[in-house]
């Protein structure tokens, strides 16, 4: 109700139809694959209706983009719901250079420069592996209610996977939010002096997507804390409350290295941990994530078919 | 007063000495030549200690960044203070590809695809020559205190140049900020309902700037209103105020095409337009604007040398 109530009074993304015409005819061109759903980056919320000002969260898409990667390294098609101009796959490992700064001109060719040869030559070629192969399918979204749209847009289309379908909610996506008619329409003015800001609070969308739009698909939500003794026994709770699969649990400082899977019928959650030496070579922990979920899933799969 | 109290609780920006060592390296550096300071982009604003949460609003940046570039090219020593991940000099010119789609592989060499080569190399052949000239330097900030703090060690490392410097302060500065004493240190939970947000204003820091930071410089900042009654109104207001020289005006929706430029002499604003044509070509507004505060700023230094 609340979820539905919320999802008529926030505007349509731009292009929708678009969206989820692409979104369709990705879950049909993959029919023979199994198809993930990565959402990643975070979500904003204006404070007026001609958008200055917003509260926004410090997520660039990492964990989100380098789990897509992995993935779809796995052979799942991947749907990747991300945040505008947050990290994308493969272009995410040029996210930090200046491109002007390696590519040199000779004799009216523009080439890259040696040093980065063969780093760029090696994610080039899965970049164009999955491109001619169309496993990935990159859908943009900015404000907390053009995610949400476009979550239930990606669940209706993967419905028809049953449980071959898997979400992985890695998007930061804001609790709080201000109703369209609570909202200035101008630039809010400093000479009124101090602010009063309220926000309300944003449905919880796990409870309709589990429940009503995508019933069948193995679900994964994230808890990011900074306080780690509230960890765990918030994701227990969300996994009783919206009766889903997996809680990724993460703390903000630690959250590269260190992550636990917590679930339903497993009283102690799994760790996954980086060595140092894992992590000072380079090693991603989302290499470990999407393998492990990837083995919980095929045994989800396997119930759900005998099941039938 | 305001200004000094808020300095002194707000953090200082990550590596400020290796930050203030540059600037003033950048200055004596430059000596020879006229310089700018363009700010560019947003402030943040974190709504917990350990920030999870902020405020944000929607600037990238391209104001700022190509007004960087268009001051090079008159010859100016330009220090570009930026928020992080915002668009750049040059590079702006890149941040809507990636960069994989036009990169093609071939006998171990990575090469720029041709329907790209003539445009990044007229862009590659300006970057290197900034570049190799050493007029640009390039300073990033996040949250509204570093921006603060980094403004006033610019204005510090300029002002032996007197009325040869200009500050151009087209970054997006926050007005409202949560004061370091009253921040909660953790994620703010969504399980206690709806939530009020108190903010306080930041104090306005060009009257510190013009009085005491800079006090010879050309100093030009910027109105961005979305309701167009009340910007003009709005400018002379700040002129009189701050007594600096310029205000240049724009409305959210136009603000590619049409600016004001409102000083206190003149009784009505300069208009600075677009045609259609040079919009649909490309001509950026930029370039006028840049021209336009140059040849003001050439006779603003005659005329403080006239004085001496």
């Amino acid at each position: 109700m609340a979820s539905e109530e919320f999802l008529k009074q926030s505007k349509l993304p731009s292009d929708y139809e678009d969206k989820k015409q692409k979104m369709c005819q990705f879950v049909t061109r993959n029919a023979d694959k199994k198809c993930v759903l990565v959402t990643s980056g975070g979500t904003t919320v204006p404070l007026e209706s001609r958008t200055i000002r917003y509260i926004d969260n410090f997520s660039v898409g990492t964990r989100g983009s380098a789990s897509a990667e992995y993935f779809l390294a796995q052979g799942y098609a991947v749907l990747f719901l991300y945040r505008h101009r947050s990290l994308e796959p493969f272009s995410r490992h040029l996210s930090k250079i200046n491109v002007l700064d390696i590519i040199k001109s000779s004799h009216n060719t523009l080439s890259v420069s040696e040093d980065w040869t063969s780093r760029i030559s090696a994610i080039l070629e899965k970049y164009n592996q999955v491109k001619s192969g169309g496993t990935l399918l990159q859908i943009e979204f900015t404000t907390v209610g053009e995610y949400i749209h476009l979550l239930k847009t990606a669940a209706d289309a993967m419905r028809p996977l049953g449980p071959r379908a898997m979400l992985y909610l890695a998007a930061a996506v804001s609790d709080f939010y201000i109703p369209t008619d609570e909202m200035p329409e101008h630039k809010i003015q400093s000479g009124n002096g101090p602010l009063q800001i309220s926000l309300q609070l944003v449905p919880k969308m796990l409870k309709p997507l589990v429940k009503e739009w995508i019933p069948q698909a193995f679900v994964i939500s994230f808890k990011l804390e900074t306080d780690p003794s509230l960890l765990l026994k918030k994701a227990k709770e969300a996994l009783e409350k919206y009766s889903h699969q997996v809680v990724i649990g993460n703390i903000l400082e630690t959250r590269k290295e260190l992550v636990w899977v917590v679930t339903a019928t497993e009283s102690s959650p799994f760790q996954i941990r980086l060595t140092p030496e894992e992590a000072d070579s380079g090693v991603e922990i989302e290499k470990y994530i999407t393998e492990y979920l990837a083995k919980m899933h095929e045994t989800f799969i396997t119930r759900a078919d005998s099941v039938k």
